[in-house]
């Protein structure tokens, strides 16, 4: 076989342009991003922008006057557009990725695909609204589907401008099963952005003995979110006085929920205190308050960015 | 040709059951209501139901509270399921028909069909979103992706358990040009139906000369609507009050659009003070107000739904 000089510099160019691993192999996401390597990262990180007004406005506030650094977006959501505008004439300082969504889970308001619902059966009801519950997703979605679907959430967030930081996925649903969260990696890589992985993910330990991981792929050292039972028995400043005040060297990401306690968030949480309106209010009032802000301080804390993680590492050249 | 006996009475019991004309032809519909002939009948109608959930709200309270009696819904927009649940737990006493939509006009909160987007492709734009305007309907629609719009919207109301009572549309684009509006016609006739028509609509004045139209169906005699110069020159009361006071004999219907001029409303209808959240206030104020329940007594105005135009005359046998 001829090797011609072209194609050499060809291959060159695209090597350099898309190399396989960073040249920061072995070092820790800190060092890769410039920090020392036992560095205490935190994106604290709000999900569900785009579901309703109120949700948008309260993610504005969290990341304006808080110390919310990251938020992602409901692209099959109503109030998608309000959103896509702020994260559009934004993008400068604010960082925002994509809540992946085939769940459509209140009781009074409903939205359904990106995608052309016949296009995408396996993810709807008869109402063309996707099902309410991951567990539905589990058992009836193909793979085939998903895939499709994140897709179009993609395609649609980047053709209204947005400058997507990462993926990450409502309610976990498309990282529910192995197979899923496989598809929702290799979307990522193929845009060449972050996905929020854990180790945590019973679907990520699968994975972890049948995909190939480089050190392009993000893996959180630690996530945490408040749950129903932490939300009874000590509240959410408690909650997340405590992350603060014992967060471990690594990434951490605290994933949280942003929203006033008012008539419309109300009502799209009806019947639902669990991630009710209530507690989307104490999550903001937590992290707009001088007290969150004192503990990421007296903690050493550096607040970083999915944008960072996607330009100095995934796209890392 | 043999005749059995036994065709001769299902046809029988098929035109019993569904006679091609009512035995009142040649009444006025206020005769076939069984009031005098020269009765001022009047539809207080609240469109737009279903579009957020402070127009839910807000048109609840009209029809419990205020002297409005009938309303209807946008079956695509995302709080559908809100006042659907409302409809059909309270048919008994409560009127509520289809708004049919195809239409998307708000800036920050879109929806897009109740057919799968790939079906009625000339309704959508590149987002899967309804157009904003009715003139881009006029311009890019097919009459067959309106006809499987409106059949799909029914479809889902009644599977929604609505007793829907009749139809009407949304920015009065399935009325916007003869053809729509014939297949507007045809589905109304189909599934049994009154469907808002006045001979003030010019593809109305198009359709007279080509269509035969029976004593079932339902022409209004006087059509009400506010618009941006009368809200300007002289706001809701005057305008209402002046129709009230003046009503002549015959079916009035006045349209009107009920929210409350809340942060969601105001989001909703941002920068478009035009049916704006202000403006859908003042219809909520006058219409439950003691001076509209009076002035409709002291005119002698009789209130009729059209439950009672479709049970009476469009399915009277």
């Amino acid at each position: 076989m001829k090797i011609r000089p072209l194609e050499i510099i060809l291959s060159l160019m695209l090597l350099a342009n898309f190399p396989l691993y960073s040249q920061d192999a072995g070092k820790t996401i800190a060092e890769k991003l410039g920090y020392p390597a036992d560095a205490k990262l935190l994106i604290v990180h709000a999900d569900d922008a785009g579901v309703s007004h109120s949700e948008n406005i309260a993610t504005i506030r969290g990341m304006e006057e808080g110390i919310v650094n990251s938020a992602s977006i409901m692209v099959p959501c109503p109030w998608f557009p309000e959103i896509a505008d702020y994260a559009r004439e934004n993008s400068d300082t604010k960082d925002f990725g994509l809540h992946l969504t085939v769940t459509s889970e209140w009781k009074d308001y409903k939205w359904g695909p990106t995608s052309s619902s016949n296009e995408v059966k396996s993810l709807v009801n008869k109402h063309g609204y996707f099902y309410p519950l991951t567990d539905s997703v589990q058992k009836i979605a193909e793979v085939t589907d998903i895939e499709k679907e994140i897709d179009n959430q993609i395609i649609k967030a980047l053709d209204f401008g947005i400058d997507v930081t990462h993926l990450d996925a409502h309610m976990l649903a498309v990282m529910s099963t192995p197979e899923f969260m496989e598809a929702y990696i290799k979307k990522g890589r193929e845009y060449r952005l972050p996905v929020l992985l854990s180790d945590r993910l019973p679907a990520f330990q699968v994975l972890e003995e049948k995909m190939e991981f480089t050190d392009r792929d993000i893996i959180t050292d630690h996530l945490y979110m408040a749950n129903p039972e932490i939300y009874a028995s000590q509240g959410m400043e408690t909650f997340y006085e405590n992350i603060l005040n014992g967060l471990e060297p690594g990434l951490s990401v605290i994933l949280i929920h942003l929203a006033y306690d008012n008539e419309e968030m109300k009502a799209v949480t009806k019947d639902h205190p669990d991630f009710g309106s209530k507690w989307r209010q104490d999550d903001l009032d937590f992290f707009t308050s001088e007290k969150a802000r004192s503990l990421v301080e007296a903690n050493n804390i550096i607040l970083v960015t999915w944008r960072q993680l996607r330009d100095k590492i995934v796209r890392a050249e």
